[in-house]
């Protein structure tokens, strides 16, 4: 279950990221869906190490493998398996960590949970784990667009430290985000942000942000009433994306400071005869269920963990020690999780694009 | 599986504001816990109307019946079913809604899902239907303090609009929250806050807040590495809960403006000879696994959508329309909402403490 | 987990024999179908102790009350609870087995599980849990009949011990099989079972047979290619009822003993222009998967294990003892489990057509 | 959902006959278990093509490859995910089945349930997909031996057609077993099944039988009371199995034609102070929970579909045709099943032992 992820359209990963390979299956994928290897390439060289100057430099061609489910060029409707062969593994690059725990990184808790030093790569805490994810995203992607006419799921990055996008909504596209390596919908911002992570590389420091995302197209209906409300499982796609520490909807945290008359989105109807709302301080979604309006949301992203510096930490018995990460890694992960974020939306919708085809249809 | 909740320890919720009664199927509890119906009333009761003048005054007593799963005051290994009877229904005052929606309510996002108008209370977006949530996590609670000394989970109003309340973390406890009815932990903000709530009700507005909540006791280990990280479920479990907008852990969206250095959490041996971390931006989770620090969140609710002043909005065919809410509203959900907070708390450390015990005992 | 059912339409139960009420929760049922309390008591009825001369003699109304989910008498998408209140309990009369086994319940089974000896009615294991698996059953036939022109589920008592029924499929119908309180197709048959089960019962025994049930109008491309064939979910179904030790579907063990050459089901089209099998050893599912054909299977029952006579057992501690059961008791479990049977094929078979409908619309 | 098994030990299986390969994820492993490739190819071994002359000559290595989740030959706790690549696919020699559906196979009801014709290899319906089982039951296996001390599962071909084994519960060991190509635990009646076998292949029919399975050293109180029952997710793992037609467990359907007197098992205590019974019809569960007995139940198989024998059957278009199969068959599914049979028992057990550790620990 632990690694396993949609009720419906379920994706299960696995892989650690100095072993052999990663990957994923899709099970409940519907069938008679045009796909193929390069479908998914797309978007995981979106995700893909060594992109760009401001992103970590693992050398990994990252080429997927589709093992199952699909026959000349469609889905069949049975599982999809696709694994990631792990090319760049330098696991002698940790032996230093081998006894002392990374300052919040994983390690020390993997060792509490299952009792094993898993040195190599954090186990499954390693940003390429989201390979399987953006993986099965591509494929609910091309679910969802055979499906939904209009549907259209747009993340960029919203702010870097302090340097934050100024974005028109209704200017908002794909060319724009991927218009910039820092991937914001700003281009005027994007200067400021990739000069920012440049000199955080330079330090060997590192620095967060936060990802907005805009999703477009997605039909009223959408959603659970109770546990499984749309922005529930929305926060848990994001909260379980490495690196997050905080998700919004809507109106968010700024909501929290508004009174009721202030907040409620007026009902009319538009030109079309479509009931819309007027505002949409609810994000898209009311009472769990998306109302037609565009879903909006924002993760915050920490900073990552390793920085080229000495930091104060203890050995696995608790012996008082320092260390200090040497060679690659990743000054700001908000690029690359770009694509991540939109994976987590495409399965998210996609799972309950199908709840609703079963209870609803 | 949408009304459901956990993996091991699985609450199942039933009921409409209006029908006959509320309640929860708890499912997976362990044998030989002792309980009773007044474990679960006094956390109930917490979360009832018309318990204080700034909560809604509906006239509910909020009786819980405990129908199976507990014979002699203690647990037996099999499902607890608990229902409460609705007793002050109302469904006439509602006549009025029966076509119009009401602004930022589920009543047309229902209508879209189901087809159905259910007017009567909501459905199941209204806040009785969290009384199976209360229910189930007072039984969790049970479990948890049977077997984790020193589990302890706190949670209280951060703010109301613009008052936030200035807390001591080492001084926090239930006595202190209990101690106002507005339920914050700061006795000079509680003044203010409830003087804004009652200014709220006599305009017919509402007003959105902050919860902070504060766990202690829960032991390294719990939690999963990937979707089911234990921030994930908790951030999941909240956004669950009616009329939030947000949820962030440890720094959170603050986090996203720090860099590595300024945000890592060293490690160090306590004088116990415990594995520390000197700071807590982490919030008590790394890699989706506890690592034995206090876990502390924030959850952003929206002000009420019920306000006693006129609206413009459609009817169920379109029609241009205005409503104005009669009778009692809920100017500020967030007193009621910290045992909410707190009840989603236990039933998400209870079922990955079992977990954790299924796979690593 | 353990106390529910199903994937899309799920059932979770609740309850013990000697507790104040069973009953269920209904989750994921489509929203818009007609559906009253009486529904659901005609099949609580047939279902029901004291029917007649020939089952148990315990006195229960067996009333179900709806609890939420159903408006206005028809569903309305959520969740759907029903109790059933316990009138005849009498756990006075289980004092005597406080502290020994009764051979062949599952007395000694609980205590090693959970630790508890739960004497009053065996817990969960008591044939009034499936009250709630009945009760569910007869909303998934609602949705079947409204959805599935030409459903029609029919289990008959094909044996008592060695009187076996001989039946003509094409004359089977529901009147007949309720022509006789032994509830068989054959009513030559049905003659000699009853006598057989009234001279059980008074000579304190009991008896076992076997139920075969047909299943009508099931469109080809129900269950899935793997694990959840819908054989092997049937199958998990039959399994899970009180007293069953054996099941089988289309040819059967019989099966066993052909040859490819005799055993394969030969295509052709019929004159309507649909693809038919002229046999039917499959029992109307190849590959896991409906094929529109008459789905037949049978299940068997032992005796049940109560019976008045004086027994061999051991005590909690070990020691050696007898025990002779007294009171009321169920010489043929049979008549009894013709609802059961059919009411969890409803329960699988909904589940499976939601399934399709979700993947494969 | 649909590909995976299990709740809390739970493995997904994917891959076609005639796509680039086979396989499973294994997620909710414990850590520190030792395992190997060597453990898993020892199973796929004995369920391998071409092992002997009674089974199918289709050449493969059926080589397996661990992807994650076993660092240094133990798990880490993280999915475990193996690769068996296909190698002798010969989808060509399919390309008459291209239109006609093959009676008693899956062709039909695939093309039903998903509308594409999956000719090559029937989809996920061909005996591959058994090999992301066996990888699976292995590691389970390996599990349980570690421990549960004195777990032992041992299946054995019961009878090929009417050629009945007679075997010695007591001297039922694996080496007998494997003594003869056929796997029965009676070396005179292996003779015999053999020459049937052979005779049936060089008529190009084939031939059904009964596999019967021990299973030892189950601790009392595995199993759930309602729906788990252990015997219920038995049967349901066994129906899951291509080619099985029916389950029995204990007296089975023998048991339907006797009394309550004659069926109960006496409970007594053994010299050791183990509480046990005398006899041991309940086939090692009462209640649906293990009462630490042997667990002995039986499978039915029909004979496999395909013969090389023309046949009368319809294309695609409903059009009436004949079909001959050609070169390679599998005359008697049974000597592979064995494996087949004992890796499901595995998975179940060690599923439900997880789960009595979560609630009962």
């Amino acid at each position: 279950m632990a690694s396993s992820f949609g009720t419906l359209f379920r994706v299960s990963t696995f892989g650690e990221s100095h072993g052999p390979a990663v990957g994923c299956i899709v099970d409940g994928c519907p069938p008679q869906v045009a796909l193929t290897a390069e479908d998914i390439q797309v978007e995981l060289d979106r995700r893909r190490p060594g992109q760009s100057k401001i992103v970590t430099q693992r050398k990994e061609g990252d080429r997927a493998e589709i093992l199952s489910g699909v026959v000349d060029g469609q889905t069949v409707g049975t599982p999809i398996a696709i694994i990631v062969r792990n090319e760049d593994q330098r696991s002698d690059a940790y032996k230093e960590m081998e006894t002392a725990y990374r300052p919040s990184h994983a390690d020390y808790t993997y060792d509490a949970k299952y009792g094993v030093r898993a040195v190599a790569g954090g186990g499954r805490a390693s940003a390429r784990e989201t390979i399987g994810r953006v993986a099965a995203g591509a494929i609910a992607q091309k679910v969802l667009a055979t499906n939904l006419p209009g549907y259209q799921c747009l993340a960029y990055v919203h702010s870097v430290r302090d340097i934050m996008a100024t974005v028109d909504p209704t200017t908002l596209s794909r060319e724009l985000v991927e218009s910039n390596i820092v991937r914001t919908a700003d281009p005027m911002a994007a200067e400021k942000m990739i000069a920012l992570i440049e000199e955080m590389r330079k330090e060997g420091n590192s620095v967060g942000g936060v990802v907005e995302c805009v999703v477009r197209g997605v039909p009223a209906g959408l959603g659970e009433p109770v546990f499984d409300k749309l922005e529930a499982d929305l926060a848990k796609a994001m909260l379980s994306l490495p690196a997050t520490k905080g998700f919004e909807i809507g109106s968010g945290f700024e909501g929290a400071r508004m009174t009721g008359l202030q907040h409620n989105d007026e009902f009319f109807t538009d030109e079309a005869g479509k009931i819309r709302t007027r505002t949409n301080r609810s994000g898209g979604i009311q009472g769990g269920i998306s109302n037609g309006e565009e879903i909006v949301f924002r993760v915050a992203f920490k900073p990552t963990a390793t920085v080229l510096r000495e930091q104060n930490t203890v050995t696995r018995d608790g012996t008082a020690t320092t260390l200090k990460a040497r060679g690659r890694h990743d000054p700001c992960v908000l690029p690359r999780a770009v694509p991540m974020v939109e994976a987590m939306v495409h399965l998210v919708v996609c799972d309950h694009w199908l709840r609703q085809r079963a209870q609803n249809a």
